[in-house]
Order: C-alpha cells, then sequence, then structure tokens
C-alpha cells in the first residue's frame, strides 16, 4: 500500500465574517474525499507554535524539528544539490551589487539581488575554482535566480555568527560578528571569503560586460539563515519507504534532498502561481508507481495568504481542488491518500500563524466520520480530533500496515 | 492586542443526575461568549492529574509546574511580600496556641489557629528582631488572619524534612525531621527555630494581654508547606507582557508576586462568597489599560465545591455570569479572552478532580465554532477539541500577534 500526501501550503485560515477562503471556495472533490475518509485538525508542531513551511515538514514528515532543525542555511543548501554534511556550516546566499571603494565592508549594497541577474553559473564556478580559504573548504551551489547556497566544511565551525546581508539597500555590506567565543575562528573565515569572492566576481568579465549593458554588477555574495547541519537519518533508513518528493519550492525541494528523497524536477513546477498544477499531480500519480511515499506540494496558497488576497486564494484553492480530480477515482485499497495544509496562513495576519490546520486521511479501512466539507469549521469533529504534525506518519504507517507492534 | 484571562476557580464539576451547577446555572453572558468564540476542554496539567489551584495557575501561565512548583512555602512566602531567592526554603506558618511544660516540642497544641488572632504585625516584628540563629538568616512575613510565611536563607539548605504543624489539635508540635541525611543541618536549625520563636512568643506583652483578656496566646509557629524556591523568570521577561493579577486570595497573589506580576490590592477583593465581584471586573477592564495581560480570578465557586454545596455553586455562578456583562461588550479586535476554570472541584467529590475543564477564547479572527452554551457537556465539541494547560498561553500569544515564527 502506497501513501500520497497532498499538502497545501498555507492553504488553512482564520474567520473572516465567519468563513476563510478554504470554507468559501467550491471545492467537491476535496469534499468528496473528506466524506470518503476520517477528518480532524492538527497542530504540526505544537499548539501555538507557528511553523515555518520547513520545520512543519520536517514535523509532518516525522522528523521533530527542535531535533532536526538548525536554520534556513543547511536546507537552502541541500535544495542546491550540495551534499551537507554534519558540522558543515552553510548560508542562504544572495548575488548582490555594491558600490564604493576600498574593502568590501566599506562598500555600500546597492541592490540585494543584482537586477534580479538570472545567469550566473559562471560566476559560481569562478568562485568555487579561484577562491583559497586557509584550513577550510567551500562549496558555493548555484539555485534559481540571484539565489544560491554557500557551505563551509572543516574543524570546529561555528553557527554563532551574524549574517553579512544588511537587509536593507544603501547599507554596508555587514561585516560577520561572532555571537561567542567559539566562533571568532569561523566569523574570520566567514569574513576572509566574502572578501576575496568579491575580488574575483569584481574583475569578472561577466561583470564587465554587464557594466557595458547597463545592467547592475554581481559583485557580492550576501549572507543569511546560518546554520549548523547535524546528521539526518535518511528517509528509507528511516522507515523502509522509497520517497518522492514533487515541488517547485526551492524549500520543500531543500528538505526532499535533505532526508534523501528523490526530487522529481520539472521546470514547469514553479512553486508560484503560474505552476502547472495538472503535470504535477499527473506526475505524483506516476511517481506512485515508482516509490512507496509521494509528497505532492501545492505552494501558491500560501502566497496568496501572505498577500493578504482572499478571493485570490479562494479561487485558487478552487483551481486546486478541480485537478485533485484524479485523485478522487484512486484505488483506497492501494493509496492511503492524506491531505492537509502545512500550516496556517491568514489573509488577515500575512504570516504564518498557530492555528491547527485541517487534515484528512482515506484509505480502505479507516474510520469514516460524518464529516462531508472539508474546511476549517467542519474537520474538528472528525474522527481524528485533534492531532500533532509528529504523529500524522506513524498513523499512516500504521494504516497501511508497515509499523511495528510495541510488545506482544 | 491585549489578553483578558478569566479564570473562575474550581467552576466545573462533574455530572450530577445529568446535569452540574455550571449547566443549570443561568449564564446568558458566558453563553453569549461562547457563541463568539472558540470552545473546548483543557486538561489543566495533564489527563488524569488532579491540580492545586498554584500548580494549576502556573501551568495555566505558560510556567510548567512540575518544574517551577516546589511546594506551597515558596508561593505563601511570595503571597506575602518576601522576596523569595533560588535555594531559599519556605513554609506556611499558622499562629497557634500550645501548653504545657518544658521545650516546646513537649507542650500540645491546643489550638492550631490561636483563636484566629487577627492582629499580629508586633509579634512577627519581634520574632525577626530577637531570634538569631547561627549561620542561617530568616524572613518571617505576615499573611491574613492566623497565617504567615517564613523563609530561611543559607548554605546548604534542604527542603526534604518534615513538618512542625501536628494538624490535630491535642497532639504535640512536631520536630523537624530530616527525610534524608542532607537535611540534617536544616531540621536542626528549624528546631532552634521554633524553639527560640516560643520563646520570643511566651515572653511578649502582647501574649499577656490575651491571656487576661481570656484570649489563647499566640505562642507557637507551626509550620508546614515546606519548599526550596529555584529560580522563576520573570513573566514579562518571559513574554514580553506586562502582567496584573486582580485576586482575593493569597496563594493566587503569590503566584502573581513569585513570576512577577502587579497584584492590584483592594481589601473588597475577600476571596471568598463576599468578595466585590463588581469592583474586580471594573478593576480588570481599567487594568488593561495598562497591563497586556489581565487576570481576574474569583474564587468562590471552588469552595461552594469544597463545601459540597450544589445549589450555593449555581447561584455563585450565575451572579459572575451577571457581573460579567461589561466583558461581553468588549472591542474583540483589542482584546483577547478566554474564560475556563483552573480545575473541576465536584460538589460530589468536595475536592479538585483532573476532569477535564471548559475554556474558551474570544477574539477577533478565532475560528468560532457552534457551541452555545459554556458548560461542561457542550464546550467539548468545540473548536478547541481536547488541549492542555501549558499550551494555553502560546495559542493566547499567537492569537494576538505576539509570537515567533519557527523556521522560515
Amino acid at each position: 500500500m502506497k501513501i500520497l500526501m497532498v499538502i497545501v501550503d498555507g492553504m488553512a485560515d482564520r474567520d473572516v465574517n465567519g468563513t476563510t477562503p478554504l470554507k468559501s471556495a467550491r471545492t467537491p472533490n476535496l469534499d468528496r474525499l473528506a466524506e470518503m475518509g476520517i477528518n480532524g485538525i492538527m497542530d504540526t508542531i505544537g499548539p501555538g507554535v507557528r511553523p515555518g513551511s520547513d520545520t512543519a515538514h520536517l514535523s509532518i514528515l516525522g522528523y521533530n524539528p527542535f531535533e532536526y532543525y538548525t536554520g534556513r542555511g543547511p536546507i537552502e543548501a541541500c535544495g542546491a544539490g550540495i551534499e551537507v554534511r554534519p558540522g558543515d556550516i552553510a548560508f542562504r546566499v544572495n548575488f548582490g551589487t555594491v558600490d564604493g571603494k576600498g574593502s568590501v565592508f566599506d562598500k555600500r549594497v546597492v541592490d540585494r539581488r543584482a537586477g534580479r541577474i538570472q545567469e550566473k553559473e559562471e560566476l559560481v564556478r569562478a568562485i568555487n575554482q579561484k577562491v583559497k580559504i586557509d584550513g577550510v573548504d567551500f562549496i558555493l551551489g548555484n539555485a534559481s535566480g540571484h539565489r544560491a547556497a554557500l557551505v563551509f566544511r572543516g574543524e570546529g565551525l561555528s553557527d554563532r555568527i551574524t549574517d553579512s546581508d544588511p537587509k536593507n539597500e544603501g547599507d554596508r555590506v555587514g561585516r560577520v560578528m561572532a555571537l561567542d567565543q567559539s566562533a571568532e575562528h569561523t566569523a574570520k573565515i566567514v569574513n576572509e571569503f566574502i572578501e576575496k569572492s568579491h575580488q574575483v566576481l569584481e574583475n569578472h568579465p561577466l561583470n564587465a560586460e554587464r557594466e557595458r549593458m547597463g545592467l547592475p554588477k554581481a559583485n557580492v555574495l550576501l549572507l543569511r539563515g546560518v546554520g549548523k547541519a547535524v546528521h539526518v537519518p535518511k528517509f528509507h533508513e528511516r522507515y523502509g519507504l522509497k520517497m518522492a518528493v514533487i515541488a517547485g519550492t526551492t524549500l520543500i525541494k531543500g528538505i526532499g534532498r535533505l532526508i534523501g528523497a528523490d526530487v522529481i524536477e520539472n521546470e514547469r513546477f514553479t512553486g508560484s502561481k503560474n505552476t502547472d498544477l495538472g503535470l504535477k499531480v499527473e506526475t505524483a500519480l506516476k511517481s506512485l508507481e515508482t516509490h512507496d511515499l509521494v509528497l505532492l506540494h501545492i505552494k501558491a496558497p500560501d502566497e496568496f495568504g501572505h498577500d493578504g488576497d482572499f478571493d485570490g486564494k479562494r479561487e485558487f484553492i478552487e483551481r486546486v481542488d478541480s485537478e485533485l480530480e484524479p485523485i478522487v477515482n484512486l484505488d483506497f485499497s492501494e493509496v492511503c491518500l492524506t491531505v492537509l495544509s502545512d500550516h496556517t496562513t491568514p489573509v488577515t495576519a500575512r504570516d504564518h500563524t498557530a492555528d491547527p490546520v485541517p487534515v484528512m486521511i482515506v484509505c480502505e479501512g479507516v474510520r469514516r466520520d460524518d464529516v462531508r466539507e472539508f474546511n476549517e469549521y467542519r474537520v474538528y469533529r472528525g474522527g481524528l480530533c485533534r492531532i500533532k504534525g509528529l504523529d500524522l506518519m506513524n498513523i499512516l504507517l500504521d494504516l497501511t500496515g508497515k509499523s511495528k507492534k510495541f510488545g506482544a
């Protein structure tokens, strides 16, 4: 029996005049599935704990985020295809533009995204080849747009350091500072890297060309979200299951790679409103033939939440519902389906909140409840009551006959 | 956004012929609030764990009682206005009357409350001034009626000792015993204190006067509820919120002082049936102007529970409901209200039980459920399902936009 996990990012909401985007959306397929299954609400991490998408997904997949989440850097580095090892420190990176004289730390950031540069493989390669730092290795990994990820590998590295990204344009590049004594060596190394990579970028022919074309030079790496990688057991080792991730978002792909899942790439999976939902569903169903657990991630409802766009969110949820139609016709004696939101992103709060999310499970044998509508106002009366994200995998393993008995 | 927490002590009950005092009470205001909010049941500490009011309140305020509760002594000492420090050992104290010859430990307790003595500041002052114990400091703090609190401060004190209060009149004053070897030094000190304070009291002019008037002498301190104080982080440090406590009960005021809240005193807040409920509600609403979180504590329903008085409890709950009327008209986009009981005090059990308590939360954005009556038989069907006391603060912080995101 296979497992299909459909995670609709930020789909859940709070009350707006007695309704929510999900409640007011026409969702015949989700409602039909709710009717066929068991429903409830879920605290992805814990009651009152506001999840990020990264910590929420770790928890849903059975990885306690308080143990395995060490900041965004290591996950972005995995997402950028770097094989991160325990003890590495990793950063999210922007290619940016600085202007001024002297050291990189005397210069001001004039564009945090270097004119949203797209093609920068050459620059990444040049830094990886030309920058040398005594006593430490580094890997710069390319990512989409102006983004990259950076990993340092060596003895005694610490993530107790500040960002170099000043966040505000017009400010100077931040000199990385140690937050405690044990991190002084690391701060020195990272600052040396920022200076040396700036020299390589400043003198690179691609930037001379950009200057001629009137484009901002991509002449600085801005570092943030540092985290020290810990050992994360692979999903197949932990559960004996081969897992696939269908996602457009780097962060979720990063989570997938972090736990050793196969990330199915397609440029039409954009992680945004213009994604090819139909193709994602089709790919998910096809992946069920080759994998034991397929995670289908749909990002856009969260974006509408962040934008405060009630109608946009409702309409996109209706699109999601409509594209989920093939899933209604699955053979639930062969597939165990769960549909849920990773966290609540209210259009009123425009950010994640800790309100519990709706969750349903459909599979043969599950105790069907009398919930007939999949929304925040109905599912809490369902047969699952209120569960925790960290328990979901165990529940799914049990329903699919994959769990071990504890005792006799 | 402010938080108003209305805690009705021991309001919840068990089934008596299909009803409870709360269910049978006419409570239009509580019912209206339930309708406007989200409802559920709550295990203040944990399912099946019978809470005291002290441990329940700690838990509700986000302080794990298994970590921060070390006996009644330290809380009563805070309530008596003593600044308790980690490592101190503290006791609840009764002024009592002993009769007999020789050492205090040879004498019998003839009145555990010294004729319910009221004015005893002079005696407290005399003991603080005249009793000296080598190698240790002590503070005796006055409290209401025959009550006081006592703190010892010094190296290596232990709370692994027995009470001196024999509980039964006619018994001898108990010699404090060490429960393990590490407490032998402490037991010796405490016994020395009991003897010396007895001498001071016995010879005090106030007791000579009481004897002349035919009143029992207040000539002994009876110690119980010992606990060793631990470091308790202040509420405003922990949550960044300025907190006020409106309560008549010393124990709840003690909890407030323990966590650094402002305790709003008024002699009309009696912590009993004759309290001025209207003034308490008015004071709570006024305190919302100066504080971020206001805890309004109402004690009497618990007393009716302990007395086994079903009708008295029902009638008092109706009075509470009627006095809560101004709260119904609050602007819930500015105030997040929670109403709950700290524990169940069934009129049948005449003591606290572990049955979960009703809880409601009213504020803008909360997912309103279809609970229309606030009682033990309705709220469990509400949108909160079943939560834990220790999670309540996080839920309130999230609903009022005060919590931090964990992850990205």
